[in-house]
């Protein structure tokens, strides 16, 4: 279909489609995400390494892969995530993917930036349960590890700064350009289907682009979770209150980007809800007080659909492998 | 190093290097590996997804490369698996690399192939703790699944044997050819150093070959473990007696592949032993009864790092995403 609208827009010797391009890019509350540079391909190597060492983790299970994981829409599809000694995670994971985009890290935005968030889980006893320090010390063990951060940082030493730079690296090229959404902005009428279309329409007209809106559609504001009627949830989080200590706050949530929506199920910070329709009816009747038809909802859903983008592509990482020197893993340690 | 020596065969005119390959090649007892053919590229490929799909697990969260990671020498580097509910393993999770040249799988060979091995994690309820009727609802209901099964097996059934046959036809690809040992036994006398050929030397002289050969260095027999001096461990497994019923085969167990040892630590099929050095001192004494010097022991361990072959290189495959229909994993339920 791309190639039909090429065609058309040569044949009309671009006296349509340049314009039309031109002014969805600028009108639409949605603007396309464009593809990553890859500046810095060793310290992205790198960080690649370290997302996927799951010897960050006191078990040596659980690496960073395995809540945000890429082949899965860079999120782990649970409810709530599985931590160290199999706990119950507090909240749902969040995507990775496209998560540069966000005003903040966390679901209460409790980081400012990628590298400051990626220090959390690693010491976070219900997530990883290592200690930085023990961290440190199984990555300095390992000479590879000491040479890559050598080449890229002008000295071998190993510290929580760089470690975390060289993960953020990482993820800051997890972007997912070229949704069917994006070709559409990009001016091709053929990428969307007619109900994809009347879903966006209506995404738009009942006001969603509110908060949903930005090259990610969302993740750039914190909204209150249920505004019009309270959202009912047995989880107890209070969302930006345990970061503003304002009471305004209490229950304000970063709002989630719905790029990739399709593929990162269950939904909201409670995680308690896994079909995008009951999502969209949800948010409908909570955020702005409508009850919509179910024809609008299968529209909305189906335009949802068309924002997942081309997911990361990259070979599997090889771990440098431990050796006498690294501290032993201990998965099943009695407290 | 290569390269010099591909030079000098080319001044020699080939008189000298290819009949001291081919003596190599048929006289020593380990085989280089061969690199894997991809007769079945949308098979593999399947294979593959299926490797790493969580949701063959009951959780949704733990896969077949939570356990064989492809990225840590296709083990777990843990003494014993994480199974479901962060149960403690039996034994040492074998590395799946190289292991369609195993007589049989699992330590006491208890499966035929690698096909019948897959079926076993799935349902063990130590492990991924599904079931097969639950694992086929899930795949069953993801239409990206039926259609590849449709495109590879001709009907878009999806069964056990299908699942188990495309695990299988991907984890035969992941052979490690190209070990610097691989180059030697090719006629690259550059590529080892005096200190390993002296390991594989006293490797071959004190009789480890008698067990650790063919092309995988090991995997195709079954031996006690603790031949000349029992081998001390708190791990209850018996061994090769649970599947033939002979009092003659307690304790033996069928003898790990070295392909790759410097990646799957830890040793033995308890996991017990972290230190290449320590195993190979262990070995000797309890199965040759010979104690060796350090000098010997430090060569050896040289010679067994020179086994590390190429690491499977791929993409992260993308998994199809759940829909409404699919069965919503349950990590936390409690029994």
């Amino acid at each position: 279909m791309t190639m039909n609208k090429q065609l058309l827009c040569l044949l009309l010797a671009g006296g349509l489609c340049a314009p039309l391009q031109a002014e969805r890019l600028t009108s639409e509350p949605i603007q396309p995400i464009e593809p990553a540079s890859f500046d810095e391909p060793e310290k992205i190597e790198l960080g690649k390494k370290l997302f996927f060492d799951p010897r960050l983790s006191r078990s040596g299970f659980i690496s960073c892969n395995s809540c945000h994981n890429l082949s899965m829409g860079g999120s782990d599809n649970l409810s709530t995530s599985i931590g160290h000694n199999w706990q119950e995670g507090p909240i749902n994971s969040p995507t990775v993917l496209n998560s540069s985009m966000n005003v903040a890290q966390f679901w209460d935005g409790r980081a400012a930036t990628l590298q400051e968030q990626a220090a959390g889980p690693i010491n976070n006893p219900k997530e990883m349960a290592s200690t930085h320090v023990l961290a440190l010390d199984v990555l300095r063990s390992i000479p590879q590890y000491r040479q890559e951060f050598a080449e890229i940082y002008g000295s071998d030493e190993i510290d929580i700064d760089r470690v975390t730079d060289a993960i953020a690296a990482f993820e800051e090229t997890l972007v997912t350009p070229n949704s069917r959404f994006d070709q559409w902005l990009k001016g091709d009428d053929q990428a969307l289907t007619q109900a994809e279309l009347e879903g966006y329409k209506t995404f738009k007209d009942i006001g969603c682009t509110a908060c949903h809106n930005g090259p990610a559609a969302g993740g750039s504001s914190f909204q209150r979770m249920g505004v019009v009627e309270p959202y009912v949830t047995d989880n107890p989080a209070e969302g930006r209150v345990a970061v503003t200590g304002k009471d305004a706050d209490r229950f304000s949530f970063k709002v989630p980007t719905l790029r990739n929506v399709e593929l990162t199920y269950p939904y909201f910070h409670d995680g308690a809800h896994w079909k995008l329709e009951e999502a969209v009816d949800l948010m409908a009747r909570l955020q702005l007080g409508r009850e919509l038809e179910k024809q609008d909802i299968d529209n909305m859903t189906a335009f949802l659909k068309t924002l997942t983008g081309d997911q990361p592509d990259f070979s599997i990482p090889q771990l440098p492998p431990s050796n006498n020197a690294t501290p032993i893993p201990v998965p099943f340690a009695k407290e």
